[in-house]
């Protein structure tokens, strides 16, 4: 599909849907803004628009200093802050805002994604020099709640606060000692997505087969046991699936036992151009200063679903 | 857009959306099915073939006894049991349904909507002698919850076991004696549709109004202070909606007060072709043995949101 058919197709425009083609926050790769050889679709000719305002990407100064990318979920995370690891700027935005919002008790989270490359990093707060996604949920696609706004609202609001006195040269102790007054040893507590797996995926997924006619229909459904369960544990042997026949499918190992569970049941990740399945994390820390991990994640063995 | 466009873009089946051109379960007019004067949609073409298959409706003897009508919802609906007015055997089958899975207490409810003629009752539950629509939420659209599946299958399995038994002469006076002991008076507890205001509206719903450059865009939030809370009593200046400024839009007491409030925030509801909108309904109760309302619904005053 071609853009000049979708200018001319004012419905497309109007379907509530996350995509018109395929994911929008996959297509900052090189391959996609530069090589000339991905499908012409609606998201990534928006991408290189995208990338000619806000970057470019690829190229040693990008333009833009941060972008904040909000995102509602259908799964049950609560406010999750995701940043990139080894991002400074972001590490201590990401743990201001985390304090502001209550952090774990009150729902809201880090997750940090490790990623090898800028190319690996596909999504859209990958194409400025920092960038930082708030993810709300549980929202249903294409309805819009009160309290989900609310709750968006009072983070970025935090972030840009953050970022207000970060620019201001006489402040930068006082943050770092707030910061280190609530964060012991400047250790921000947070979730680890595990690595990716499947080539093409941002972090590791427990993917779902899907139904043959269909890549965008899944064949089992998430076991009622974990559903809302995001950020809990899942020990190898645990309930995960149920098969077209009611049959309990059991949690593999796959990503190791205990793990923990998020973006459970997510609409988005149906679409096989989002990559299927369910995301996979260890809790673990990052310091803000550096914005690194600074201990491999252990669960703890009492928690439960 | 027609039909062969529609079959040469295999995407249009992939999209998990409601519909493709307009909401199907408004089809079912004598206007859309016989008078040729409608737009040649998607949905429109197959509730012509949907009618010739179950049908047709408008004819004296329908060819299908009872379409039961499998609906999910994004808002908190629980089970809701929707039936029309006046229809026995489903009077019956919901007042055996809501029994089986538990009343209100477990979540489980009737709404009867009363229809002034079978032409404005335009969805697929009329097309038969007998319909009723078992609606499950909250379920995203585009989501499958093993939850929402399994108390649709519930409600279902209790209701092929009623018509099972009902089609056996000797389990008619058991089965009237069961609901009358469970029933007082054979009174069911229901809810009652408020009546329809607005023209090709299925019952009433109190608007909002609408972005100016798209018509399937709310220019107006549900409240939190509502979110969530169908079936709960709102009173004339209660808070609503908030407008676009955050400004709180207060209930203006159009459809009596206190009323009960259902279909908060249904994703469905979005679309114009729907009827955009939050419904309204009255507590009330039903005669299982005549499907009429037996008793005007005086709300309960002590009932709180």
């Amino acid at each position: 599909m071609n853009i000049s058919t979708l200018l001319s197709n004012p419905q497309a425009h109007e379907e509530n849907k996350r995509f018109i083609d395929e994911d929008l926050n996959r297509q900052f790769s090189h391959k996609v803004l530069h090589e000339g050889n991905h499908l012409n679709t609606a998201e990534s000719a928006r991408a290189k628009e995208l990338d000619a305002l806000l970057g470019p990407k690829f190229a040693d100064v990008p333009a833009t200093d941060v972008i904040i990318d909000l995102h509602s979920t259908t799964t049950n995370m609560g406010l999750t802050l995701i940043i990139a690891e080894g991002d400074k700027l972001m590490a201590a935005a990401a743990a201001y805002v985390l304090q502001k919002c209550g952090g774990e008790k009150a729902g809201a989270r880090c997750l940090i994604h490790k990623f090898p490359s800028l190319e690996s990093r596909p999504n859209l707060a990958s194409v400025s020099k920092h960038g930082l996604s708030i993810e709300v949920g549980p929202v249903p696609q294409g309805v819009l709640r009160h309290d989900a706004i609310e709750r968006t609202q009072k983070a970025m609001h935090a972030l840009l606060e953050f970022l207000e006195r970060r620019n201001q040269p006489d402040q930068l102790n006082e943050l770092e000692a707030e910061l280190s007054n609530e964060f012991i040893g400047r250790k921000v507590p947070c979730f680890r997505s595990a690595p990716a797996v499947r080539p093409g995926e941002m972090s590791g997924k427990i993917p779902w087969p899907t139904d043959e006619a269909n890549p965008n229909f899944p064949a089992w459904v998430l076991h009622k046991s974990v559903q809302d369960k995001d950020f809990g544990l899942i020990r190898t042997g645990d309930p995960l699936f149920i098969d077209i026949d009611g049959n309990v499918v059991p949690y593999s190992g796959s990503h190791g036992s205990p793990v923990h569970l998020m973006f459970l049941n997510e609409g988005g990740y149906y679409y096989a151009s989002s990559g299927t399945g369910i995301g996979v994390a260890q809790r673990s820390h990052f310091d803000f200063m550096t914005g690194q991990i600074v201990e491999e994640g252990v669960s703890h063995k009492t928690e439960e679903l």
